[in-house]
């Protein structure tokens, strides 16, 4: 993942954006680092800070972040040595106005991303402002998790329930492989359920190991622009 | 895993109980084979009369099982040529008398055993007597099987509801892997929730990729002895 230009008002945004959530990490804190683009950034700045004397201790998203915050000299851990983390900063591909609710995944790490949130206080979400939206699903589909035996069946079932899914494939023409060696399918989320239903019909289908709904996990969103920052707070 | 001796009562019993379940397995039949040691039986039968002319095409739910049918010579397929099947015959670990409910997994296959389950038009569950249990959880304990990044939290989270979780190791000291290269916990079922309300603990419980418990999900179950069979029907 290159880092994005300096001159372009996107990537100015989630720079913006990912400079103010690394600012709220504190000397001493354990951290989670996530994955993508605007996590790039985090990881960045974060490094920069390690550099200038910040202690801290970190475990990654994916592999790609822990070779990046390794090559920074960020001190990494494990969950055997760091069970609890304080906060972890990651970006996402949809925000819910209002709700704060998440669509993430499409980086490819949803289940680790998912995983690391669920072992930290605090989540704080870093986002340039075309991913809030006011309704998940209307930008980007959901990116869901599969086993790849039989992924023929669960493809069929989750058909039958109304998510098209679409395999995720590699520009070879292969499948695409997560980290934990499981198939990514984008997902429509259909209208006649609720985001919960939805939620709740792709956790009971067997053969999907996790979806990219993370419902009610974020605590603030922080959206970055050229001029500034703002930061929502989930009403929890 | 070595065929049983032909003179023990508990093996007499499997015996019975697979070669029953082998003989529901009509010319024509798409056929799923289950794992374990009953389920050795039963693709041993089945390879016995597919060797006699019987036309059936089927697909394994462990590479053992896989393994030892493509040594019998029974032809083998795949989800992508074989989406459905007609009749899956698998053993399990404890059969919930009344409900039918199951707990399975012990052989380590559980995951790749129930997508093929729900590929299956009909479960039928090939037992010995000492598999029928008035309550699940009763003799077993529920494997559960675990994605490995992070696993320490997942531990974690499950401890907290009840589950009292086990890592399956092997002999050498390492942990299990499963075919799908996750880990197993071994559980206990919280009686203050219903197995239902386990069920659902477990599904939602982040890093969980599936548990043991089958609800809902057999037909019939066969149970052998040294003197014959008794075929329960699930009231569906």
């Amino acid at each position: 993942m290159s880092l994005p230009k300096q001159n372009d008002p996107a990537e100015a945004a989630k720079r913006a954006a990912a400079q103010w959530a690394a600012s709220q990490i504190e000397d001493g804190m354990k951290v989670g680092l996530g994955s993508g683009s605007t996590s790039a950034l985090v990881i960045a700045e974060v490094g920069r800070r390690v550099a200038e004397g910040m202690k801290i201790t970190a475990i990654a998203t994916s592999l790609r972040s822990q070779e990046q915050a390794e090559s920074l000299k960020i001190p990494m851990s494990n969950f055997g040595d760091t069970p609890r983390l304080d906060v972890t900063i990651d970006g996402a591909d949809e925000v819910q106005e209002g709700t704060l609710h998440l669509i993430k995944g499409h980086g490819g790490a949803l289940l680790r991303e998912k995983i690391v949130a669920m072992a930290s206080d605090k989540l704080l979400i870093a986002v340039d402002p075309s991913k809030l939206v006011k309704t998940l699903g209307s930008v980007f589909q959901l990116p869901v998790e599969i086993v790849p035996f039989g992924w023929e069946t669960t493809y069929k079932r989750l058909s039958d329930l109304g998510f098209a899914p679409e395999m995720r494939m590699k520009e070879d023409g292969t499948p695409y492989i997560t980290d934990g060696q499981h198939y990514i399918f984008h997902c429509a989320l259909p209208s006649e359920r609720t985001t919960e239903g939805n939620a709740e019909a792709l956790k009971h289908t067997v053969g999907v190991v996790e979806h990219g709904l993370f419902l009610g996990m974020a605590n603030r969103v922080v959206i970055g622009s050229p001029d500034g920052i703002q930061v929502l707070e989930a009403n929890r």
